[in-house]
């Protein structure tokens, strides 16, 4: 398939943007990265995890020791990347999966409801511009699929000490566009 | 339409306890206030702006300096009111939208499922009283379509310093009631 | 119904486990205990009440004072077996609901969404460890219908002072297994 081609699909949206979808991480015992339930598809809480790393932990905040909320904002939109990456994977139903079949998935995605938790040190209360990471990323991929409902909020602490967390619900739409 | 052509509507409900629709926020960018999926909706977290200011803010608590939970809770039956109208305007399909129309939409409207932030001082713990304020408006206003399943949950912080948000998750109803 | 008979149900699971389904909290006047939308059913936040009292209350965490980590990873079950209970409530179309139409009941339960809020002391990140009481409950009552997606989020504070709060979302589905 050309350049051409991809035009308008989410494979050409993610090189535009120089994204490329993670490998999903593996299952573990009790839960799992996503679930399907008829038309809808729920993910875990996700976090921004880059090689199975996290760029940066602690609470988001303007004060010393605190994560930056330009560098915040950026992980959620990793976040939203990897939410995106579980969603491909548990609608992908090729045999072998590979970038282009999770891509070709998430033609079929619209993602509905983005709860964005941040880590918040006292007094920060710019959640808003944070979580915006998460759903700018999301619209840049999925286009007017991607236009979600979002509750963005503040909390005390975060799974590793991770300072954002983004879960998705997401509709499975039965014609890729 | 007589008041006693209205008897038992929303518009009724809204008139005998003195509230009105408010005008739904403006959507931004990257997210909207509500989102459909097949039969369900979707709100954004609610803040609870008065022509599109907040009463207070700060951490709900009983010390010096903390927001009041009385006034915590009539703030978060703002919040359900707000919620309330972008239910509205995500269902009312009328050319133009009119405070009668948006109140005839909520006649489709069950509300399913209600999470209730409320940003915690040290040590509160009456979060439920709190979003009672959320609860008794959907069921004063909705009737029995509006006792829904909720979580309270007490937050470090929450946007631009409000003490409460409220999501919701509705169910559309074939036929008005 | 022998214990062959019962091998591999709900109610077996419940006896290996040596859980009892407790009653449902009765409803107060502005929510309920659960909600069924079409084929899915949402809970309200679940405390882990055991016989309407907290085994413990406070932060979760590694200081003096707070609430150990273990004790509350097996509140965190114990606030999904409530939810289970609240789920069979919400099913069980018997005349008069017993502990084994209950457990029949959730035979039709799949459950598809977790969120477990934990109230955490400053710098504790060990969310999912205690999340996991409640993941690891409901796939054990439950097996395969009960591995679900999930977040594990710190917050501030929860009500009445618990250190955790589970909500469940669940499908229903058409045939027992």
């Amino acid at each position: 398939m050309s350049a051409t081609e991809r035009a308008g699909t989410v494979a050409a949206a993610l090189e535009a943007k120089g994204l490329t979808l993670p490998v999903p991480p593996a299952p573990v015992a009790a839960y799992v990265p996503a679930v399907r339930s008829g038309g809808m598809v729920y993910t875990s809480g996700q976090l921004p995890f880059v090689d199975g790393a996290l760029a940066a932990t602690g609470l988001v905040g303007q004060g010393e020791g605190d994560v930056d909320p330009a560098q915040a904002r950026d992980m959620a939109a990793t976040a939203a990347l990897n939410g995106l990456a579980v969603l491909a994977a548990a609608l992908d139903e090729s045999e072998e999966q590979t970038p282009e079949s999770l891509a070709r998935a998430l033609e079929r995605v619209r993602v509905v409801k983005v709860v964005g938790f941040v880590a918040s040190a006292p007094g920060f209360t710019a959640q808003p511009g944070v979580v915006d990471g998460a759903s700018t990323l999301l619209a840049d991929v999925l286009g007017d699929r991607g236009v979600h409902a979002r509750s963005a909020v503040g909390v005390a602490a975060l799974p590793l000490g991770t300072p954002v967390e983004v879960e998705l619900v997401a509709e499975v739409v039965d014609e890729p566009r």
